[in-house]
């Protein structure tokens, strides 16, 4: 087909709707170079007006997932893939691949480079001594079908011409909008192969998406898109005002999910993490219903299946599998602390997780570009969370640090980062699913 | 002051004013290569959505007229400027600089690159053998000062900014925007340096704007924002649903404005180039109203000195002034003649000023691309108009061609370019004036 670029901007400017057949011809000529920059985002901020349709949406995700290689599984073994849209403390990754797998499922995860308050999955995998996170696909599909699971950070082979579509729109101000946030998110899904796909969509101050309703809106145009594209689709809302869990920073957050693998750990992650398994196994048909597939996950953390199947993926990858039965030997943290503790006393009423998580990068342990060094020992502990009970003098927040000068900024970060009242409720974590 | 591109993108297109000091920063940071085109483009179209208020279009017509050269002339001098939006048979130009001279307005010109049907000002005037359309801006006010008008193409010097803009608009689908559209005539008006502006906006199918309410709020725009500037200003609204006159083309335009600057030629180009020419003798304070400026423009039509003030003007920038007495043995014109007949009869009650302008193009006069080469003595002659008799077997259009090929496409341009019917009314040309 003939395809003119000025032609379909000036057709999303004034309102009107794609064919499948323009947008793969826009993701070819944007992946073969043919189109320049300027015309993709004027592009893109008319689509940030004027929206995509739930067929558009759905056709120019295909593209993109189409624009490089896509994993294939066999259909009986009804892999599941979990995506979240990001936060501070957001470990459950790390928890819910061993979970998902000791319970019967099999769980495709294929990470992208995080840019954020800590790393992405990848960099806190990689605080496990000799933990290989990048596996070539024939190793990734064989690894899941041995054992249930398998994780790797994603190669810029996959969904290629999403990584250009958001490079630009990082700079020209088009990332806030749902249809391309849902394409960009469910275009790497859709190449990872995966038949069914459970998003953690986050909402609050340290999320991505600051608003409820836009949250809500992000998280029912995913599983419609994901439906339309014959995927099984399930969406949980969960809060982000305040970190999630106890431990922020990258070997720690690998500590915590050890800590709730075996049966411990914070109620919060524990609670949003078998949650999420029951939706994961009742897409993966390893349970009858969300409610059975939740029970399963509590008992699979409690038996010791689970904290198993983590050593066991760590072992396949290289890793040092001792870290499941002796983290604190195994992970780096930074040896100095310093403790930040209230002076009035009450029931802490605010704790800010965008607050939390720029503190924890400028400690040193997230990125704010791609080539940037990241800092794995560096730690934030919550003491308390809100609806907790603190007196004065208490700590709330412990850091974890080597450098004097970043913990300083780190300090400053954290200035007003939290509030304490005569009473205050704990928070609800989970806001509700989107089937 | 500091300025973040991506801040400025998303306030605009958050709903957002700009400041003075954010939109001079915006050009000068365009001009000096530090902002790349795909910022500017998602920012172009941010503006398309929410538009620049009055004072942000202000700041912005500002900002990129101080981007290059200003001309500047001396305040008794009251010069004045004239632009018109451009249209088919669009010559009023070549007629309303001498003839507001010769009524002792002192009129300052510089027209812009010709895109479109058929050439620029530039293009016209250079039909006249010898005529030199690029002055130095120390020659230009000194022949404006001298015999009291001056035209020359401008130089790439002039408002810089606006055409990287411009450029980037046109193949970015944010053309049409009336704030964008506006900061891009005004800011070359303003490097111009004169004291009054008449702006003469066409609407209809030979028009840049096709609707009449568009035309009128870019019109009101054009008033308001020059004003704001500190400038005189009138907008006059008039009808390109036919071409202007009877001809169209380069050397044929220079044609029919000896012919009108004589006393004669077509009353509709007359009568737009009497109105306007009121209004800038009025701007000029060489006429008590409008009106008076009006009859004082006739009379010079009629006295010969409208025509000698001509003869002046080319003979000062180089031309045959043999031109203004002996019009059709000085210009070239295509030796073939091809007329178009009408098969019924009736009245003319539709001529499509868009078929004529893209035949003429076809013909070789005018351009798509700013170094084709253009063809000055093609033609095109209407020997009839909206509300004219015409009997079976009249010729409505007359095209003067060298190419055979070419006027096989002119031709396949003017299909069905013309409707009959059996009463029809002429009409109005002009539509009213904005002050």
């Amino acid at each position: 087909m003939s395809f003119n670029m000025v032609d379909f901007i000036e057709k999303k400017r004034d309102g009107g709707a794609h064919s499948k057949e323009e947008l793969q011809a826009l993701v070819a000529k944007t992946v073969s170079g043919e189109l320049p920059d300027y015309q993709l985002s004027a592009w893109l901020m008319a689509v940030y007006f004027n929206g995509l349709g739930d067929d558009e949406t759905m056709h120019f995700t295909e593209a993109l997932a189409d624009s490089g290689e896509r994993y294939a599984f066999p259909k009986d073994m009804r892999v599941v893939d979990k995506h979240s849209t990001g936060g501070v403390g957001d470990k459950t990754t790390l928890i819910l691949l061993p979970l998902a797998a000791a319970c019967g499922a099999v769980v495709s995860k294929l990470s992208g480079p995080g840019l954020g308050y800590t790393g992405g999955t990848v960099d806190k995998f990689e605080s496990i001594p000799g933990m290989k996170m990048h596996l070539a696909s024939d190793e990734f599909i064989a690894q899941a079908r041995r054992i249930g699971c398998a994780v790797s950070g994603h190669s810029k082979e996959l969904a290629p011409a999403e990584g250009k579509f958001y490079k630009l729109r990082d700079v020209t101000g088009t990332v806030p909008s749902i249809p391309l946030i849902t394409s960009s998110i469910v275009s790497k899904k859709l190449a990872g192969g995966a038949a069914g796909y459970v998003f953690d969509v986050k909402c609050g101050s340290g999320a991505f998406m600051k608003d409820a309703k836009a949250a809500e809106a992000l998280a029912r145009n995913l599983v419609k898109v994901s439906k339309k594209l014959g995927k099984k689709a399930v969406a949980v809302l969960s809060d982000m005002e305040q970190p999630l869990g106890e431990w922020v920073g990258n070997a720690a957050e690998i500590y915590e999910a050890v800590e709730v693998l075996s049966g411990r750990g914070p109620s919060d992650t524990r609670e949003l993490c078998v949650t999420l398994c029951g939706f994961m196994l009742a897409l993966a048909e390893a349970a009858e219903s969300p409610a059975d597939g939740k029970e399963k996950a509590e008992r699979a953390l409690s038996d010791g299946s689970a904290l198993a199947k983590f050593a066991q993926i760590v072992e396949a990858q290289g890793g040092n599998a001792e870290v499941a039965r002796r983290p604190l030997e195994i992970l780096s943290r930074a040896q100095k602390k310093y403790s930040l503790k209230e002076t009035k006393g009450g029931f802490i009423s605010r704790l800010d997780a965008l607050a939390v998580g720029e503190a924890l990068r400028s400690l040193g342990g997230g990125r704010l570009k791609l080539d940037d060094e990241i800092d794995r020992a560096a730690a934030i502990r919550l003491n308390k969370k809100i609806g907790s009970a603190v007196a004065a003098g208490e700590s709330v927040i412990d850091l974890f640090y080597d450098d004097e000068e970043k913990l300083k900024e780190a300090l400053r970060c954290l200035e007003g980062s939290w509030n304490v009242s005569g009473k205050a409720e704990k928070r609800r974590l989970i806001i509700g699913a989107i089937e």
